[in-house]
């Protein structure tokens, strides 16, 4: 894979990544992707669990190998004394400190905002955790369905007569680990400016609120809680709107028709798209209020259209004519489309445990690139390059870490 | 409201904000609330047609202010010769400009890429899509929920044996506009050092991969698209993990429990909970495995507990006895714990046609208080202000612009 310009963005910045799991590691693997050197530090026995959910044949678990891209691993044994002094060492050189442990963790760990951020007053000291401090729950557990539970995405997901419904992203962890990610290059650009460290918190179920501000605006408006409106919009009725079912009947064969409210266009072209042009101008379809009080008829009309079409064709030839469209596609679909490749959103890489694979990289492009995806790194893979290149470290100096237990093997 | 250390990260910042709707805007909201100098270009008719969604009694809409706090509002008719070229005199002092027009519109405007770079070659020059340059459907128009289809969402939110979903949080939006906001301000750190602009490109579509990871490492290691799982996960299932129903029988009445695969204690500990201590090294339960052979008998045991309490009391409880616990709360319920307002997550701001409103700021907090919340502008509320700070212009000129239609009344 050639270099993107998005390579460089964050060049010279050292992240000491002490995170777990994907809250965290999605934070430091975007900032890997734009250039950042990230160095997880991980305990030498089992290193970040992250490697062992759902592993196949004993490597490093896919689970992993997404969030952990384009980084650095080194082993430090926190709970010995020696350890933690080279962390603390490694905090005289970093530019960010990160960490998503369970709450209090890190400063039983003797890491704390006061302990590093006096080492290194110009670091940018940054926490995940699942409550914000001086919640009622700050002492709490959390995950990312713990956070999709408490900060409103599993009230405004499922059908409007059925049961809350977890979404199936990880916004309560990739969600909330993409405004750590914010945060953290906001102060960096200030500390350009002024020299200035900063401690960022953040909680997860506070992170849900950014992404949930439709329902939110629904309930200012409307005086009561948003009600969740199956694949419609908790905002605003407006049929048709949402999914209809195409040949093939498999689980996914499903084609979103949207018609916006503000371009009543969009109804008039589908019904040319459909064969009924006869209905255009006619009032008992022809404005959003009228479709709502004949919703039932307006979909069956759409669906029987979508049914005589494939989801792929049905997006191409209704989207081609100016409606949008989406077919519902599925993560293997997704995983085979040539065009991810082609455009280098999807890059597969060579990792030395597992082989080839093929994954999203960051999904930006910069100057017509996205950035260059390189694999997750093996556990302590990085010990002697980055104990030499921070710390200034040699071979014999990292040998007794080894042989002293403090680095693992 | 007291000023946050977070106010000032992107002090000196200007951004010149050519975006509607939701996707571009969740972005440079972002970066006004982090202290850029963010100033919406709207049309000097109705603006963003942002300000038209469900609004009330005629004044800006809801579905504005939660997406355009802390922002200026110009106005200027970019068909206007002497209009356009106000705005490149705007692009000669931005840092950043920003747009989401449907494909081919800003370029159609006359400020694509080549033109405005040509002008300042130093800027950052973002555009949002609904899908990349060189997709098959690289000129369709996409909306949150087209990208939720086309980008994974939907196929992995649902019940198992029921239809493709689309998750309430707008994702496909506000989730596209924070990996955005990540991409430019990773390019104006580079730009400290190297004084390079850049040119960055996203699509709601491919955004939405960054959100759907677990599901594609659930799809790499078994060869086979992931498939919804409720409440649950697509990565793995645990029982007790998902929604269970607590006393009061509202749509929102529901508690989550999660107990963690790599914790064992965590099953333990909400047998004890329940009552149920006689369980505790019980074969049938002791172990995942054995529970997802039993899952019905145990979900139906952590139900009868959880019916007996109202959702709080039950997230309080098994939360304090260190099993991962979250109630299911509404958006009212949110809006109105208290805990989010003590903590500045949730500020009043008095808007010169509303009146008070409470809404989330950016929910990270900078050395212990989130950044300062400030109303959304109405339509050309900085007219004068941002044509005399950033191009000079005295009130003569501006009055001059205003009597010649270039920039609205």
């Amino acid at each position: 894979m050639e270099s993107s310009p998005g390579d460089n963005c964050l060049t010279g910045i050292r992240v000491l990544d002490l995170t777990q799991f994907e809250a965290g590691p999605s934070c430091t693997e975007a900032m890997a992707w734009l250039g950042a050197e990230v160095v997880k530090v991980e305990n030498p026995g089992a290193g970040d669990p992250g490697r062992s959910i759902n592993p196949k044949g004993g490597k490093d678990a896919h689970y992993f190998l997404q969030y952990n891209a384009n980084k650095k691993s080194v082993t430090v044994n926190l709970k010995s004394p020696r350890g933690l002094e080279i962390v603390k060492d490694l905090v005289k050189k970093a530019d960010v400190f990160i960490e998503n442990f369970a709450p209090g963790a890190v400063e039983r760990l003797g890491l704390g905002a006061d302990v590093v951020r006096a080492i290194n007053p110009s670091i940018i000291y940054a926490q995940v955790k699942g409550f914000g401090a001086g919640s009622p729950f700050e002492k709490n557990l959390a995950f990312d369905m713990i956070a999709q539970a408490c900060g409103g995405p599993m009230s405004i997901t499922g059908e409007p007569d059925g049961p809350p419904l977890k979404p199936g992203p990880t916004i309560g962890d990739t969600g909330t680990g993409m405004l750590t990610c914010i945060s953290i290059l906001a102060a960096l650009l200030r500390r350009t400016r002024t020299g200035q460290g900063e401690h960022i918190q953040i909680a997860m179920q506070d992170a849900m609120l950014q992404y949930t501000r439709g329902a939110f605006a629904a309930t200012t408006t409307r005086g009561e809680p948003a009600k969740r409106a199956g694949s419609g919009s908790v905002m605003s009725r407006n049929p048709p709107m949402g999914l209809y079912p195409t040949k093939g009947g498999g689980p996914n064969d499903y084609v979103y028709v949207y018609t916006s409210r503000a371009n009543p266009e969009h109804w008039r072209r589908l019904l040319g798209v459909i064969g009924r042009e006869e209905l255009i101008g006619d009032p008992r379809f022809e404005t959003s209020d009228a479709r709502i009080e004949n919703e039932a008829e307006v979909n069956e009309m759409v669906a029987i259209w979508t049914r005589k079409h494939d989801k792929h064709e049905a997006m191409r030839i209704i989207g081609g004519a100016g409606i949008p469209a989406g077919a519902v596609l599925d993560t293997q679909e997704l995983l085979n489309e040539p065009s991810f490749a082609e455009r280098g959103i999807m890059q597969t890489v060579q990792h030395p445990g597992i082989g080839p694979y093929k994954m999203t990289t960051w999904p930006a492009r910069f100057s017509g690139k996205p950035p260059t995806l390189r694999p997750a790194p093996l556990l302590g893979a990085n010990n002697e390059d980055v104990l030499a290149s921070w710390l200034g470290m040699d071979r014999d100096a990292v040998g007794t870490l080894r042989t002293d237990g403090v680095i693992g093997k």
